[in-house]
């Protein structure tokens, strides 16, 4: 018998028919001799649909009732779910985050989890219950309704599976496992039966969309063995586990694309500024990656750095504040952007991959608008409308070739 | 300056723009030096569409389920008007039943309210905030979520009302007061300016839709000043108040349909059983009317009952319970049935009036199912299809020739 926390997206729950062969699948596992505790998104479409009303009446509406709008979505899903397996006759309860306390930081949209209290789960799962728990939501210190951001039902899975100690966190999805590249793009796309926490890491912060990167940050953290498996074609899919515990790995593990960025550039800025900058950005809680610098220091610098198209909109009204009695211009092309990434731990120490990857943009005419190289990463920002195409090219070169 | 609880229902938060119309009627009220707590429905239709998607997965879902499904429709409006308020300069915070403390018993679906603490809104008041309060919710002891049944937004407004010791709760609907019947039914229907709590209380509880019955019982109880005002035409609407407050009354307040009615016979019961069967009906919190007894006590009685249509199901099912091991036997008519009021006070003392009533009936060939008569109402339960026509005759016949 095991413990085990499974976590349904949007798309396994995204019509009541979905919802039933949920909890269908829960039940296999029940049967199988299974404590459960499932953790839900919002039906699909749902969270677009809600923020679509708030944009209708404001596109920078207040982040503290974005948030009340959008933890209804987690809602709706939990009480049906819950609706589905007591219509089987078995017994289920639907818990919200406060009632379950899952407490949060105030960074209402982009929550962090501070603490998740076992005792309701364990609680519900000792009379027998399965606990039906609502994913993406929490509650700061003053019972504010907050959110965890796109993608946070994969952390809110992980953070109960870590206070209740689970075997298993299972994350259901519409694949059936972790690809060495989007399948979609690439039909030699390889499923990975085992992978090691740092390479999921890697590849979900750049853009992979099948795991939410802080959900693997935590696990890796709490050690959480974490399997992503398919809701429509149940299989062993992907076990993302501790280094230590994988004997061999592949030298590239996958190849990720991640469209929706854009490159914002700040010239003629002072060291000064660009700490404010920095701090504001931390203050907004806004990701940033492939920081690049030029220009002379310390007062005529050139900072470039790659965030989400979708940030750009409140970074530039902050900067209005800390630029407006200086000089700085603010540049963003109007391109729609995209990051592709090369995967695999050790990538830097060969010299020889580099130059092929240059090569091969260089072969297919691709502008490279920032680039920034790592350890286990090698990512460039290029036109959004290349992306599937080269993506699948440096595919078919570096990892099917190497096979 | 005036501290109002102003109440916005279904049809006046039906969309953005609704909901943006609302924002601008609130801070009228703020210009004119008011403090306002706003308490607002699920947007029209919403409470329909979630209980449609739990009607897909389980007619008979779980009530407790039910309710955190149904809740999460005041939480979208509830948002959304504090982002409209936000967007034009005024501070407002929307809170939640948990965040206000609004605790219920524990009767799924059609909670009552226990308490609410006025702390958290008289704090956010003194901050010179606006409250965007959420209707229908609550939690009970355990912090499940309930819901107040529905309509049950008026009555959140009302204990809010008087657990801030309000100057006035405005129930702003689509209608622009109270009147004699229907208007839609009758042209003549008159607006009445002033009207006191007993009489509302019996139009309310027999089908005039504009207030829920338990609002207006709770204002009556707690004194709380209750005005009903159009949300698109403002005027003065109905103010409703204590009896003592009225220097002079109609006779006849008003006219009432409802329809959604079925009427339920059992035969061959004994005293005993039928004291089950009540018990069993307030152990569901089921409202009847209409009650009728004949045959033979104690042990072969014919006992009737009006019931809502939509707790057929409920009631039958717990009767199956009761009267298995016996020859009771269960009739509910399959035609839809209306109840049809005439409400005032002392109408019972007039039996000139009754005798009208009864000759219109006949004339008009009508059967008569059950019927009732109080003090202050008379009512019979007709076929649906004529309530319409039937209401608007007794208008014309008993109020319009009257004035």
């Amino acid at each position: 018998m095991a413990l085990l926390v499974q976590k349904f997206g949007g798309t396994s729950v995204g019509s009541t028919d979905r919802i039933e062969r949920v909890a269908e699948l829960i039940i296999r596992s029940i049967h199988a001799g299974h404590k459960v505790v499932a953790v839900v998104s919002a039906m699909a479409g749902e969270t677009n649909r809600l923020l679509g009303l708030a944009q209708q009446i404001d596109p920078r509406a207040a982040s503290r009732e974005l948030d009340v709008l959008a933890a209804t979505g987690e809602q709706v899903t939990v009480a049906l779910l819950a609706m589905a397996l007591i219509k089987r006759g078995y017994p289920a309860v639907s818990l919200l985050a406060d009632q379950i306390c899952i407490h949060t930081d105030n960074k209402f949209g982009k929550a962090r989890i501070l603490a998740v209290d076992s005792q309701r789960l364990l609680q519900e799962l000792e009379q027998g219950h399965i606990v039906v728990a609502a994913g993406f939501q929490g509650r700061d210190i003053e019972g504010n309704v907050t959110t965890l951001g796109r993608g946070g039902s994969d952390t809110s899975a992980v953070a109960l599976a870590a206070a209740i100690a689970a075997d298993e966190c299972q994350i259901y999805t519409d694949v059936d496992g972790v690809y060495s590249i989007d399948p979609r793009i690439c039909p030699d796309a390889r499923r990975l039966p085992l992978m090691p926490f740092t390479d999921m890491l890697e590849l979900a912060s750049l853009g992979a969309k099948v795991l939410h990167s802080r959900s693997v940050e935590y696990a890796g953290r709490f050690k959480v063995p974490l399997r992503v498996l398919s809701t429509f074609k149940p299989d062993a899919g992907t076990l993302i586990v501790d280094e230590d515990k994988l004997m061999t790995q592949p030298y590239i593990s996958g190849i990720a694309g991640q469209s929706g960025v854009t490159l914002l550039r700040l010239e003629a800025i002072t060291a000064t500024q660009w700490q404010q900058v920095v701090s504001m950005l931390a203050e907004l809680n806004i990701e940033t990656d492939m920081l690049q610098q030029s220009g002379q220091w310390p007062d005529q610098l050139s900072m470039s750095f790659s965030l989400a198209a979708a940030d750009l909109l409140q970074v530039t009204d902050a900067l209005q504040k800390i630029t407006e009695n200086s000089v700085i211009t603010v540049h963003h092309p109007d391109q729609n952007l995209a990051k592709l990434s090369i995967v695999g731990i050790g990538i830097k120490s060969d010299p020889m991959l580099v130059a092929r990857i240059f090569s091969l943009l260089f072969e297919m005419n691709v502008q490279i608008w920032a680039l920034c190289h790592t350890e286990s990463r090698f990512s460039v920002l290029i036109a959004a409308e290349l992306l599937e195409k080269v993506a699948a090219r440096l595919h078919q070169v570096l990892v099917t070739t190497e096979s």
